[in-house]
């Protein structure tokens, strides 16, 4: 259902706002309000929300009861409709999600190995051995895979990295039975030429189909990129409603890219994203309520000019 | 010194906050404050700054006492090595930038019939009656005539603008004197087709050497949009330092493009605006703390990411 194709003009949104977002917000939100802001995203018409990560509650607080939300949120609707992916970190996470009745997870690792040292604890050698048993698993219980790459522009330890490094794991990660890659720029730091020089070596290598991006916005670049990066072919984007998550790496700046701004481009650009910008910016204002603080979208602040 | 062309990879900033950044933000800044911020811009590297409008102070407050900002500025620079342009709206606004030491002023009209009447209280037509007299004194005096074409995308009254509105007084305003025609998205709610729209046909009249792109972050296109001009041969951009000046149509949001966001942008993508960016994020912070409020940069709040 999320099938994405260079030729066409159809806009494939990922929504990570209740993962990628609240995980890195300091605010809490209980099960019901992750619940709904799930079921108000679905009335978007946006088809695929990451709910939950299969982690420690310990490390990310925000995640605690991801199975439940998961739960409930399957109990609700139906996920040949709208996918619902879900983060795991190892075979413990995917058996969990698997006894959620997962239908799509997503796995993890960094360009860089100071970064996955600091974030997983593990060299990304060993984050290829730790998906092992979670691609045998998935495979076996029909569940899509689909893989992240951070840091694939900039580390906040090492600094500019190689595009050679997001192309040969991205590679890896598709071997390994991911049906996507999404390439992150985890600092928000990238800029256009940038973008290019990774995707022009991806798209060679694996096509552009197979090619999701994921940028923050920390320093304001995203929006750009975005455009690059559909210049290039890229029809798939990950995005947060509100952009909602922070940054770790510079405290009070923007992380995810806002789902809303993104949209808004789009539309204007004459594309098709399948989703209700108005409906998307009545979720902001709800999402703004609950987590007491103006969130980083400038279309949710502004809303449509007159058309 | 500002000239442009499409061939080179130098990029021409000018640096509009201390004028149209100031002019619609709530808080006053005295004379001195004004001259120091100009002081200040100039240490950055930055060539042309906007530094006032000799309007009327019942109506732009924040803009009282321009002509004593020039001429204190002038006493300081020679205009020959940084330029110092202010706005003029009359023969009566003309005549009192001559008196201050002028070597540049700008003219504005806009695309829009009822932004025009709502703006500055005249048609279009009346608006380039109002030049003439202008133009006249510009070229007995050798005074350099900027023209700011306003809501070439989007009116907050009109909605849509066609970009034959945009072509047609781009060529009426460099016809009549102007040197350069800076293209503005007053809204800030262009996307980038929108972009090439006006601009493929603006170039096919007038060439991209004589057009300045000034955009508006207001739904969070800015970057992208600049990007796509930057694409199509333009490389002279107006932008706001902090993003100062906010959105008369909509109240809270942003307007001006942070200047440090433009300029990141630029620089990671190998291009030279002549602007030593962490210069310019000190001024920033300083400016942060005459306008008591968080300015709305990117690039300013989450600094430069390890090189």
């Amino acid at each position: 259902m999320k099938k994405s194709s260079s030729k066409n003009k159809k806009i494939n949104i990922v929504e990570v706002g209740p993962r990628d977002g609240l995980q890195n917000e300091k605010k809490f939100l209980d099960v019901d309000t992750r619940v709904e802001f799930a079921r108000r995203l679905t009335l978007t018409g946006i088809k695929t929300i990451e709910v939950g990560a299969f982690v420690s509650p310990q490390k990310v607080p925000q995640m605690a009861d991801s199975k439940e939300v998961l739960e409930r949120i399957l109990k609700i609707f139906d996920p040949k409709k709208i996918n619902f992916p879900v983060l795991v970190p190892n075979e413990h996470g995917m058996q969990d999600a698997i006894e959620a009745g997962a239908r799509e997870v997503a796995i993890f690792t960094a360009c860089s190995e100071k970064f996955n040292q600091a974030n997983i604890n593990c060299s990304i050698e060993e984050s290829f051995e730790r998906f092992k048993p979670v691609l045998n698993l998935a495979k076996k219980n029909k569940i899509r895979v689909r893989g992240y790459l951070s840091t694939a522009f900039y580390c906040p330890y090492e600094g500019k990295m190689s595009p050679k490094k997001a192309i040969e794991l991205s590679k890896r990660l598709l071997k390994l039975g991911c049906y996507e890659v999404s390439i992150g720029d985890t600092l928000g730091a990238a800029t256009p030429n940038e973008v290019s020089d990774v995707l022009k070596g991806l798209k060679k290598e694996i096509g552009a189909g197979k090619i999701a991006m994921h940028f923050h916005d920390t320093r304001g670049t995203a929006l750009a990129n975005i455009l690059r990066s559909f210049e290039l072919g890229v029809r798939t984007f990950d995005s947060s409603l509100g952009g909602l998550g922070g940054c770790p790496y510079a405290p009070g700046a923007q992380g995810n890219v806002s789902t809303e701004d993104v949209v808004y481009m789009f539309h204007g650009m004459g594309l098709q994203t399948g989703i209700d910008l108005q409906k998307l910016i009545e979720v902001s204002q709800w999402m703004t309520s609950k987590m007491d603080k103006v969130l980083a979208t400038r279309v949710g602040k502004a809303g449509l000019p007159k058309s």
